[in-house]
């Protein structure tokens, strides 16, 4: 458990302003209709999303750390169950767990049971190569980046693929200090 | 006022799944920004936007109908009422207002002061024949569409195009009788 007391994500996201699930569901299933429609290539659109969910998250730090008490995480361990325990609850309204770790720490899976996301989606038979969530995956890329931790997300169960959960690996790649004051080129 | 009475906007928006409102803002202007960079020509993203609203409204007027215990509206002087008052505040958490109608009662403006689509949004001069919100005019001409109201909509007022206001003109074209068992063929 972090020693540092974030706010419960329930009781921030009783506090946040908030839409309507069914219309953001509707909403981000109609991105990724257009995205099929203009792209074709379920791996060209897996790219795009991630990439729409990595601007999304180096926006949606800010709110985070604003709203949820949360200043600093000692280290990735602490990091991931901020994002599970906290972050899931306070945009999405669900919780997920993490499990799984490697054993030197730098490797995780979070674990979603439940994702508006998906809510009235199946996945038709030539659509079988997306990752309809994929959007997910870039916002925790995004908004880790944005507290210095470069890592690769990648979805191992998935339940518009017939898995019974959501399954996302976070690996770490680089932790950079944030005591140098530099910016990477990226 | 409409004769039945509709559960209010408030008690239903209380009651509903919700997701965070910044995600979902967010989450919108990645679509936008996706379709900008797609379809290049603003008045092709308009149109696209309308589209995707469209093919919303004709899901979320389901949601609405369950929701809201609204069965039947008289007239459309009813229907754009319960759109302003119950509508929006139920998916958007926000609260319309209905002025300047016609003579004939055919053609009125949806008023918006408060609207989450548009948080922290501003439009770079290349930008300026866009209608950022279009989703929302496709999402109301979808949602009237099923309740066999054949509508034109239009943005009168854009706040991010310098207006004090967003207004939105509604024009009753067709309302097809629902006795008749028949279906379009569009």
């Amino acid at each position: 458990m972090p020693p540092v007391a974030p706010r419960s994500g329930d009781a921030i996201f009783a506090n946040v302003e908030r839409v309507n699930a069914e219309l953001f569901t509707l909403t981000y299933g109609a991105i990724v209709r257009q995205l099929l429609t203009d792209l074709e290539e379920a791996e060209v659109v897996n790219k795009q999303l991630d990439q729409m969910g990595y601007n999304i998250g180096i926006r949606l730090i800010d709110e985070f750390l604003a709203k949820s008490n949360v200043s600093r995480c000692n280290d990735f361990r602490e990091t991931t169950d901020v994002i599970a325990k906290v972050g899931f609850k306070m945009f999405l309204g669900v919780t997920a767990s993490v499990t799984n770790w490697d054993a030197d720490g730098t490797c995780c899976s979070i674990v979603l049971e439940d994702n508006p996301l998906v809510d009235f989606v199946e996945l038709p038979d030539n659509c079988q190569g997306l990752y309809y969530c994929n959007i997910l995956s870039g916002v925790i890329r995004g908004a880790l980046d944005m507290v210095s931790m470069k890592t690769e997300v990648t979805w191992l169960r998935d339940v518009l693929r017939g898995d019974d959960v959501f399954e996302l690996q976070v690996k770490l790649l680089k932790h950079v200090p944030e005591e140098y004051p530099y910016k990477d080129d990226e």
